[in-house]
């Protein structure tokens, strides 16, 4: 994928800094202890954001279920972006033939078998079937953070293959899902304007794959199921999306078997902050030194 | 993998409290906001027990290069634990028919390939191609902390799929890279001690792969290459690992390219902290409810 000469300085000078170190595959990057304070920052500052209100809170690990991928829609809308874990199975005499494939350089993996488990492509996606069955009266909130992988192999900064989201989730009635997902989007434009990033709201799709992916893009749009709050890094790339307000309608509650206290089939709805990503959005635009950032976005920060 | 009543026993309570969030998936779950906190804790305390020497830090996500992974070793001697990663890579038709194939019930992955990244098998591997070229004088410290993946599905808590490790590495001349893990064992041990978990330093073995795999276990074990703290959990099991300290000799050093300022092989160790093995074992010891742990663990986590 080529990369605009303003995001190729970008990375050189992330890496020069060595806040960023780079491996043999685009967008797997090593962090450094600066990169890591401004991360931890902002899941501070995050979940200061959301502490007037009730929320639970669960953590889960980078990979989830296969069953629950495959339950989840992500095949038929973005298999280009997908990781699915293999492994090997075999006895010693297969074992061996592997080791001569690696050895003589050619493909060691058709022997393997698909483990039970995928990389985890979004944050949120572990937690709906722990919330099958029926809803409390007032539905449940519940902020989630971890590692999410989608294989986009880059050199832009900013589409790494392996990066943290931290996400609210609504599970709840239609309107009370639009409405959590809506109010994040004011509190995520507060937040992320607190911290020196303008942003702007707009409607967004997913890069939902093939002919139907198109019709797919155009109906999220039209129903403004999407939308991100995106910033301009610089003037040869369009704006870059720090977080993202997505409502799910009944697509997972359907999927999972979630129902509202009233018997009806519940909505879900997230909103959720790229934390790798806002920390880049502002190395770039305060400098590769967070010591040397404002006042004003270290307090926030770090308080 | 059968489990023993007393494991069996402890993931019911961790369950029942919604410490851990069980999945479809044996070893894949959700953490409780209590668990993370203990992992929190552990995290400051690991880092003020090496703040008395000078100590570089980087983290790594998930995933490492496929690349790195192959030249590591860990496929000749775990086959059976990895985590390769595959994704999509085909056209409309072939994503047709991998999506009937999944609604039929069918084997959708094979039409897969594989990506340009693996899961991480361990947290200091990532870091060896970063270290390549000669080392300054006396060598490198580097303290690293991360998620790990191991296919060994099991319903034993103590046995994760995915699960996180925090290790302290050398990279030096023989005698320092030795000293380093000899060190830390002593630092381990007493950490370990202060949140009220006794630990024995014993001789241990990885899990090498077939006939040829228990050779290289015996070898390890006859030269004392690593060496584990280990705790008794429950009466009815052998003791649980908490710590691994390694010496990989040259290894890494001679397939990454590694040299002491001397312009000799460097050598390498790590001492790793289980963050989630360590975590289960407080719970298992003190209860289900962080906030009911002895005062003197509790100041020790969160000063």
């Amino acid at each position: 994928m080529t990369v605009s000469p303003a995001r190729a300085r970008l990375r050189a000078t992330l890496v020069d800094a060595r806040v960023l170190v780079p491996t043999d595959a685009p967008g797997v990057y090593g962090r450094s202890a600066g990169f890591e304070s401004v991360v931890e920052g902002l899941e501070g500052l995050v979940l200061r954001a959301g502490a007037d209100r009730p929320v639970e809170s669960v953590r889960f690990p980078p990979v989830l279920p296969r069953t629950v991928f495959e339950a989840s829609g992500y095949l038929e809308s973005f298999p280009d972006l997908i990781g699915s874990v293999h492994t090997f199975a075999g006895d010693e005499a297969s074992h061996a033939a592997l080791l001569a494939a690696v050895e003589s350089g050619e493909s060691w993996t058709d022997g393997l078998v698909p483990a039970d488990v995928m990389l985890c492509p979004a944050v949120c996606h572990p937690l709906y079937p722990t919330c099958a069955g029926t809803l409390p009266a007032g539905g449940r909130r519940v902020e989630v953070s971890g590692w999410c992988f989608r294989h986009e192999p880059s050199e832009d900064p900013f589409r790494m293959q392996a990066f943290r989201q931290h996400d609210y989730v609504a599970l709840d009635g239609p309107d009370e899902a639009r409405r959590h997902r809506d109010d994040w989007i004011q509190r995520g434009a507060s937040l992320l304007g607190r911290l020196g990033l303008e942003v702007e709201a707009v409607a967004a799709n997913d890069p939902f794959f093939g002919r139907a992916g198109r019709l797919l893009a155009a109906s999220q749009r039209t129903q403004e199921l999407k939308l991100e709050l995106v910033a301009r890094i610089d003037d040869d790339d369009p704006p870059v999306a720090l977080c993202s307000a997505n409502s799910h309608l009944d697509h997972f509650a359907l999927t999972f078997g979630i129902a509202t206290a009233d018997g009806e089939v519940a909505h879900t709805s997230c909103f959720g902050f790229g934390l790798d990503r806002i920390t880049l959005a502002l190395l770039a635009r305060h400098g590769p030194d967070p010591d040397r950032w404002p006042a004003a976005v270290r307090s926030a920060l770090w308080p």
